[in-house]
């Protein structure tokens, strides 16, 4: 049994509520939450439904739930909050003083965010995620005159799933290059990369964080050593520094983070807005 | 020249503020907005800088700026709404509610949501987006075993973005199968998928849209034809009622969208939180 349960509700993905939500819960330790998203609620049945589910989860717990919600229609709204809990919601305290700010009346149509509304949105992001599969380890295209950003570090630093992420999010052709035995022994980057230098970002890691990671995909071997994981973060921090790349150290990192700080430091514009 | 500038400030990413904002504004038709986020505030001169850039901006613009924020030190939080501009901000409306609800002050420390407090939740998104790439395309692993969801559909109906976005918003096991000729033919499905058929989930979109996005990789040929098209959808759709399988139409949803669907539709658990 958990304590306490936190709904998020939605007429649309969830994805707004979850987000909000999460931020303002982790700000306070030690409860044990249930987390519950209810997304799609675009009629009034479905706003009973979830009144109901919200109530009977509640009757269970030993505190009444926490209910982030982002409806945009009022008369959803207004029946979802007949169940009993703290109910959050983001278009009953920010779309008022938006309405006077812009002088205009609300649209109080659902999905207009991460909605098809744009499909070129859509375009671009499917594209920047192509191009991050097919540019992903170096590999096959090497289409580095369309990249924004080509992202450089030793195996399991992290560049993949940010090439991903910023690709999923913001639509960012990022590429990806794995630094080898080769580069090291020489100190050199091949000359394919050189000629974008202005678009390396290095990612680095902790050493111990790189080993933890490694293991995971081969437990044993020269892969996952200390001494070579040590190796390979000396020289490939030596080559960010000869060839004056700016990097981030990814370990206290997440996704979001190491996007948001590549974003910022680079200066990469967003080509989508999530 | 814009008419009016949104900012998003945050002390971390600013995906919060940004999802929060973005909710929002699209409810107003018709402006013109420029989006500048203004990520890692995290000391009173980086406060005393957003307050400058925001001002700046302001005094270009028609009208003053619209500023979403989640900005969690009590301090950097009174210097920013120094600046001109209309402030909405999540831990002002809703932090204190949550706080008289758990009988407990908030930490008041950022970094918690999207941050790395969770180093197993990393662990998981990384392995999850591991797995849909070794799995992506019907491709070399097919650990089917191990997966959460297996998409179906043509090509280029948007599996492997959705199974990437699964993967790295959720953590969740997502496998792609891309459905050939050989399938429509027999109008079978191969063995290895068969054993898995509850695990399988379709993908649908319409035949212009798809005809518009395979254009985009191969403009000539019969790959983008409206008869070779159609053919595939119509098969495609044949083989899901047969087996059972439930499915999406993708025309009208985004990757949030068609992911958001997938979870509710299929019950699959979210294995971490955004």
């Amino acid at each position: 049994m958990y304590e306490r349960t936190v709904f998020f509700l939605s007429d649309q993905t969830g994805v707004t509520a979850e987000t909000l939500g999460h931020s303002l819960i982790t700000q306070f330790d030690g409860h044990d939450y249930r987390q519950v998203t209810l997304p799609f609620i675009d009629s009034e049945d479905k706003a009973r439904e979830a009144v109901r589910k919200i109530d009977k989860t509640g009757a269970e717990d030993s505190f009444r739930p926490i209910v982030f919600s982002t409806l945009v229609h009022p008369e959803l709204r207004r029946i979802v909050k007949e169940a009993q809990g703290l109910h959050l919601d983001i278009f009953d305290v920010f779309l008022e003083p938006l309405e006077v700010e812009l002088k205009q009346a609300p649209a109080h149509e659902s999905g207009r965010a991460h909605g098809m509304s744009d499909i070129n949105a859509y375009m671009k992001r499917i594209e920047a995620t192509n191009f991050a599969l097919a540019n992903d380890d170096g590999g096959i295209s090497r289409n580095y005159d369309m990249a924004d950003v080509i992202l450089v570090g030793v195996s399991r630093s992290g560049k993949t799933p940010t090439c991903l992420y910023l690709a999923l999010q913001y639509g960012v052709y990022a590429a990806n290059y794995p630094l080898t035995e080769e580069d090291f022994e020489s100190g050199q980057l091949p000359d394919f990369l050189k000629q974008h230098v202005k678009k390396l970002y290095g990612l680095t890691i902790a050493p111990d964080r790189l080993r933890q990671i490694r293991k995971e995909r081969r437990p044993l071997g020269k892969y996952s050593s200390a001494q070579q994981v040590r190796y390979e973060l000396r020289e490939s921090e030596k080559i960010f520094k000869k060839f004056g790349i700016p990097h981030v150290d990814t370990t206290e990192f997440s996704i979001e983070e190491i996007s948001s700080r590549i974003l910022d430091s680079t200066g990469v514009d967003r080509r989508v807005r999530p």
